[in-house]
């Protein structure tokens, strides 16, 4: 099969035909990234590999892996997430909804809805995630949003933010 | 989890939060549905599921399932398939490559690339497959593309238009 790409840098998703999965959540040419680049976005132990942002596709094909323990960022945004659990199992947050997941299972984030995703099921947790390729950027809770969420005791006990004890 | 879509035909993809995988390859809430609506796309024994389809998603993610000894339809388009091998394994045609597939392969078809997928592999195939919600109609090969197909003896050997003996 043809691959013109530098190997230095290649474009994700751009090279024609099969990419295999050479381990479980790996997969042949396609980078293991840190999760985030910014500071004040908290999160534990998340890994992200883009394995489709082809310039044709409207959307981008992501996949996250959360170790044991770990938790995605608690956010918002006007775009919307369609994910489904590729490994491993944990819980979600949806707006106001915990829910425990498994690989296979299917989450949909609405537009401005609290999200975060946690390996809290003695596992990791590793998921798909399609996202429009033009989008907002993520909002962080502020006090009152944290105040908000935290007057239903189930959330308050799931919602992680950066600050609790290794 | 509140879910006020109707149950006669609920939208896919809007309902908030968690839809199970209840067995592999099925889901709560997502239909299976037959593969194509033409007679004149030739294929055999494949299923098709739409997981998201929001408005607020560019994409549509849907679900296919070939059964052992099926296959899609031979075809090219301009919009690009990002694909995911989700169950199963078998063998896909992109332009002029033809390759083993099985779960968790990835498989990236360009613009007005002829594509196939064959359960032929003893088992059957299901993949995941995202595409642009704003898109062209797919192209069927004439005479012309499949005699230039064709040239190529394992792709002549490869590709099914539906011809074939039973």
């Amino acid at each position: 099969m043809a691959n013109n790409q530098p190997t230095s840098q290649p474009p994700p998703g751009e090279r024609p035909g099969v990419r295999a999965q050479t381990a479980p959540g790996r997969w042949d040419g396609v980078a293991v990234m840190p999760y985030k680049q910014s500071a004040d976005a908290p999160f534990r132990d998340v890994t992200r590999q883009v394995l489709f942002a082809d310039s044709n596709l409207a959307c981008e094909w992501r996949y996250f892996e959360v170790d044991e323990g770990g938790y995605s960022t608690l956010e918002r945004h006007e775009h919307v997430h369609a994910v489904m659990i590729h490994r491993g199992k944990g819980q979600c947050l949806v707006g106001s909804a915990i829910s425990d997941v498994a690989a296979g299972d299917l989450v949909f984030i609405p537009p401005m809805t609290w999200h975060q995703f946690r390996a809290n099921r003695d596992d990791y947790l590793g998921f798909l995630c399609v996202v429009n390729a033009a989008r907002d950027r993520p909002q962080m809770p502020q006090p009152d949003d944290l105040a908000a969420l935290r007057r239903d005791p189930e959330v308050a006990r799931f919602i992680r933010i950066g600050a609790e004890p290794a």
